[in-house]
């Protein structure tokens, strides 16, 4: 090794990295730019929890269909209970039952009352139910110790839905009470979008299936079941493997694409509505992705002013939509988290805003950030305060699992001093 | 009708409501006192995110297992960049290349460079790596414009986790980072606690199967879907139907039980962790459930001083935990949330609260409650503020489909005035 003059810049760009990086913002811009709602499905109410109703379920009945007691006791007309008090009783006679699905099928007179279970249809002729408690029975007649107004313990006509109305709109992710609601209106299925079928492409001669023992130079891919994790999480379907759709989890190694353009170009031709490629992602001689879908598609995005993440790109190849994830688990859990996932959640009709929940607390210690890049710490949360765990590490993967979520720093910003308060994102 | 005098009780308590009531605190601790966490089951990671690791995954190996590099550049040793600046670049021979997966073989001398990937093995005899950025390349000839010092850039062995360590801790809900690692240390399978199967029976002559159109007295059923998506949210497997375990999610109607008692405890006794009864869990006369379980198992708690939901009973049939849900809807959705859930997530080995968020905001309007019961309100979050909905009305369950969340009065509270903070927790 010897000292020398300066000589004149290398041809060899290829491993320069980056002339230049997409902001985040941008890069997010042109994400949302690409993500209009998938076309809707009709699927079993049995199936439909979690899922985004993809329009507005209006009723076609009343619910309940018919006036209905709400307690158990007895029917009557509200007008025979004036004036009743427990030492001033009423009497009304007891002509007969009414059950949830048996109902009183005569018309009930004045002075008259009807057994009524919670449920059950009222009778023709009442205009109130009398709770038990508020009666006493001696045989076939009815001591009625209080009052009671007109409509009391009744639930009416379309008192809970009323035809015509929407009983769940559009958009809603569907909890469980809003299954019962539609169940209950007399609809088996519902219209919900569909769910984005996502297909994972793990690159890397260096890779063994997930799971596998390690050995010499080559590790256990730990991106493919992760990614298939985030994806489902999302609202997608994973889907693994070059050829036709196979099934939702694969347990051989059917994601897995060698470092050759020829394979990669074909798992990124395969049928999706996204297709992520885990590693090869950056400028290096093996990173073949990125020039295969600028050749033969869109490389929209190459290099995006963050850390980690910054080799990720992002294009289209046809009607797909194609995410180049770094292959440093890191890396590929956050370039996924803050664009693959924001998109499948579009595309499925949900939220782009991420799914983890957001606390603000005041920093630990001082975190120091570099201007002109948006920095991705994982964290821990102790006691009431963020400790940040690492910015760099890209390779670390036991730094995510390690912390309870991470902290944003802006491009703008240099970093915060101990004791600011900050937003951290909980991981669970 | 006519006045009349006093008469002695009637000997009909049967209709009477409940003697006394259980309180909400000692109806939890009752299920917290049955409920130990399942045994644990082996399953593939591709299947595992969500579900509760049952213990500690300690990893048999280093992660990583060699050190490797972490940047595109050249492995060499430090000491042959120490003085170079751009200005006075210092020289070495390229000798070969690493790969991920295809390391270089021989052993790398002073003044030598190996070519090196982000994730390739780092050649011995070196100890850092010098990133592409600070390289210019000549031919077989590299040009050193930064000084590296040992170690830099460079991945070392056991650095993300070392053999013997805990990898993820016992109790985890596994989450995909949380799979990506236990992937990397070469495990394919991972032990979790078994999820709760939850068998669910509803009963009620007056009722069709969800989502059939109602007609006449009949109605559809809502709490079987709901019941289902409750019991899939909390990590249970809901069962359906009386014999053999059936398929996770039914599209017929053998969930539905009629008002008789034979055919309610055989349904009372199939094989599961715990059944849900839902309706018939009063001390009307078609109430059958708590009388069978009070005779041929133990009926712990029946009557809760709560509202909605008083009419909950819980128990034990051999090894199976019952729960009797009252038949309307929003009570069943609230006493399943109050203790059915709470069982199924501990069992599960998840916490047993609620996986609603909860946020601390001032009521819009004064919210009235008795004391002596728990109150569970619906209610709505309107800009910042709070509006509850409605206490009352049970049967009505769009009560909870147009609610945000509920919030819950202690049963020493009267009730709060506006602008009190309060807990709400939201549905979604």
């Amino acid at each position: 090794m010897t000292r020398q003059k300066p000589a004149p810049p290398s041809a060899d760009v290829r491993m320069r990295g980056f002339a230049s990086r997409t902001t985040v913002e941008a890069a997010l811009a042109w994400v949302d730019g690409q993500c209009g709602r998938l076309s809707a499905e009709r699927i079993s109410i049995w199936r439909a929890a979690g899922r985004v109703l993809a329009s507005g379920v209006v009723s076609p009945i009343d619910v309940p269909g018919f006036a209905r007691s709400m307690m158990d006791g007895f029917a009557l007309q509200a007008a025979d209970t004036l004036g009743a008090t427990p030492y001033s009783r009423l009497e009304a006679q007891i002509i007969g039952q009414s059950l949830p699905g048996k109902p009183f099928d005569g018309i009930v007179q004045p002075h008259q009352a009807v057994r009524i279970m919670t449920g059950a249809p009222l009778p023709a002729g009442c205009d109130a139910v009398l709770p038990a408690e508020q009666v006493e029975v001696e045989g076939p007649k009815l001591l009625i110790l209080d009052p009671v107004p007109p409509g009391k313990n009744v639930a009416h006509v379309g008192e809970d839905v009323a035809a015509g109305g929407t009983a769940v709109s559009a958009g809603r992710v569907l909890r469980p009470q809003d299954i019962g609601l539609i169940s209950s209106i007399g609809q088996s299925e519902v219209e919900v979008v569909s769910q984005p079928r996502v297909r994972i492409v793990v690159t890397g001669n260096e890779l063994l299936p997930a799971g596998s023992s390690p050995a010499g130079a080559q590790i256990a891919d730990s991106n493919g079941p992760m990614l298939a994790a985030l994806v489902a999480r999302d609202g997608g379907v994973p889907l693994f493997g070059p050829g036709p759709l196979t099934p939702p989890l694969p347990s051989t190694s059917n994601y897995l694409v060698p470092d050759d353009p020829s394979a990669i170009l074909a798992a990124m031709q395969a049928d999706a509505d996204v297709i992520l490629v885990s590693g090869g992602s950056s400028v290096g001689q093996e990173d073949h992705a990125p020039s295969l879908l600028a050749e033969h598609g869109e490389l929209a995005i190459h290099g995006i002013a963050m850390r980690p993440s910054s080799p990720t790109g992002m294009g289209r190849l046809g009607e797909r939509l194609i995410f180049l994830l770094p292959g440093n688990p890191v890396s590929c859990l956050c370039a996924y988290d803050f664009f693959a996932g924001r998109a499948i959640r579009s595309l499925g009709g949900r939220s782009h805003d991420w799914p983890y929940r957001k606390l603000r607390l005041p920093l630990a210690r001082k975190l120091v950030s570099q201007v002109g890049r948006v920095d991705y710490a994982r964290a821990r949360v102790l006691g009431s305060k963020v400790e940040p765990v690492a910015i760099s590490g890209a390779s670390i993967l036991s730094s995510t699992t390690l912390a309870d979520g991470f902290v944003m720093i802006p491009a703008d910003s240099e970093g915060y001093p101990a004791g600011a308060e900050i937003d951290v994102f909980l991981y669970d």
